[in-house]
């Protein structure tokens, strides 16, 4: 059996794709790593910016996309991908066990994840006060006192972002300056509701049920403080989960998959849909269009060349 | 009152950038001109390919649309944009009845309609088996007869997705040849279950509730001919509804707004989402999507500029 395109990845990406070949008639299958479909939705306590449907619970969200894919007919896989020829015309994806899947065409949705600081109370506070998006997660923390970790563009502007809403925003960073442009880091310093703790990382997330407090440790003088805050936002960085297919597909820096809004990359037929390729805004709204996208091309695609 | 943003227009692209505008705190209001919200999907008889929300009628997720931003707070105005300067560090905006609203920065979102036939018929069934969307709809036309007009790129890439599930497919173009690529062309003529009726025009969409048939006219030789056919796919272009900015707002030859996928255009300040922009696919999701795109686009504007 050779399938039309073989989908690896099922987050809004890879199951929107699914929707959409399902509706193109293409013979598909969605290979998905958990068991369990919806990516990183699956561990968001509520989304309040897909449109359409206000406050949803992540996991909910998840059954939604996946009820959809199921209700048109999509094929799931279970496992993990081990390796795989994309150069021909005739894609080969090799499953840990050693099954083998042919297709025309590969859409790659595997996602990413941003990076933890892997802190004491971090994992357990995961989605109670700790969150790793603040243009998504911002808007629960109005009036609130709120961190920021990080030094980066994304983190600069996640607090000026967070400083618009929040009655007190921190900004920890490890280093003595931000590595975020001088515009925005200027910006951000002239703002009245934000403190700046140079040198400094969080040792200790404290909270039973939702974040209480965070233990800061000043790494230049060891000085140790407890501050309260009600949200932690991590910025520090995202990892597109690209490892595997770097070697084939080209990646920028950061690893994620080099592929424009049409989601085409380098290699003619595969196709990257979602976090995993090079954008802007991951949001679960644009990765979901990054679906569309990509099928749409994939019916290009095989429209030209089979 | 200046606000943040002025988003004009509230299809899908226009109340996604409502939603993000909102949970960023932004000031903004959104203008709308039907004094209904919605868009072109106010008109859709069913949307299947909104992802999480299968099978859901146009008109109900138009509304689900709205009260998301509704409660978020978006303010809406009802009326015409009359005028406008956009060019400075101020946007003002003048409406119909000579009100003038300002913002630092404008999301235009104004959509666009896919081109009529203006024959007999066509209105009255419009979402009744007339559709101007074969992505879209034709998913409902499974192992049915339909009928494409048209004789570009979109019509033919719509007729070879329409013969993949559908029993017949007629293609009716007014000229004796496509202007079609080859590629996909010669891909079209090879479908069995294709027939190509060149030269001819509908002159009339018979059908009381639902289509039941077309009157065709060879244009050439006069002769006429009725087919049964239960859906009519029009795909003779589409128009962005673009007309009051072109003189101010570069737009490629269509009248598309050129912006890429952050929405910019050639004027700081001012970003183009959804079906009005220079875009590969206009889907709902894509157009949400933009709304996203284009007000993480305006915060990096206000973030560099004020």
């Amino acid at each position: 059996m050779i399938y039309d395109v073989i989908i690896i990845g099922s987050g809004p990406a890879g199951l929107t794709a699914a929707i959409y070949a399902k509706r193109a008639e293409l013979n598909l299958i969605i290979i998905e790593k958990a068991g369990l479909s919806g990516g990183q939705i699956i561990n968001t306590y509520e989304v309040d910016n897909y449109p359409g449907l206000p406050g949803i619970g992540g996991f909910d969200l998840s059954i939604k996309f996946r009820e959809h894919a199921d209700k048109l007919g999509a094929t799931f896989v279970s496992g993990e991908v081990n390796g795989f020829s994309l150069e021909g015309d005739i894609k080969v994806v090799t499953m840990d066990e050693g099954i083998q899947y042919k297709a025309r065409s590969v859409v790659i949705a595997t996602g990413g994840a941003p990076r933890h600081l892997n802190t004491e109370g971090e994992e357990k506070l995961s989605g109670m006060g700790v969150s790793y998006c603040a243009t998504c997660d911002g808007a629960f923390f109005r009036n609130k006192t709120v961190a920021v970790v990080g030094g980066g563009d994304v983190a600069i502007e996640d607090a000026i972002f967070l400083a618009r809403l929040c009655k007190k925003v921190y900004v920890i960073h490890r280093r003595d300056e931000f590595r975020a442009s001088k515009s925005i880091t200027s910006r951000l310093l002239a703002l009245e509701n934000v403190t700046i703790l140079w040198d400094s990382v969080i040792e200790f997330i404290q909270g039973d049920e939702v974040v209480k407090s965070i233990d800061i440790k000043n790494i230049k003088t060891d000085k140790k403080e407890n501050r309260e805050v009600e949200g932690v936002f991590i910025a520090v960085g995202y990892e597109p989960n690209s490892d595997v297919y770097q070697k084939v597909v080209e990646t920028d820096e950061a690893g994620y998959i080099r592929a424009g809004e049409n989601c085409e990359t380098n290699i003619p037929g595969v196709f990257a849909a979602g976090d995993v390729r090079t954008k802007e805004l991951r949001q679960i709204v644009t990765a979901a269009a990054d679906g569309a996208n990509a099928i749409t091309a994939v019916e290009k695609y095989l429209n030209q060349i089979f």
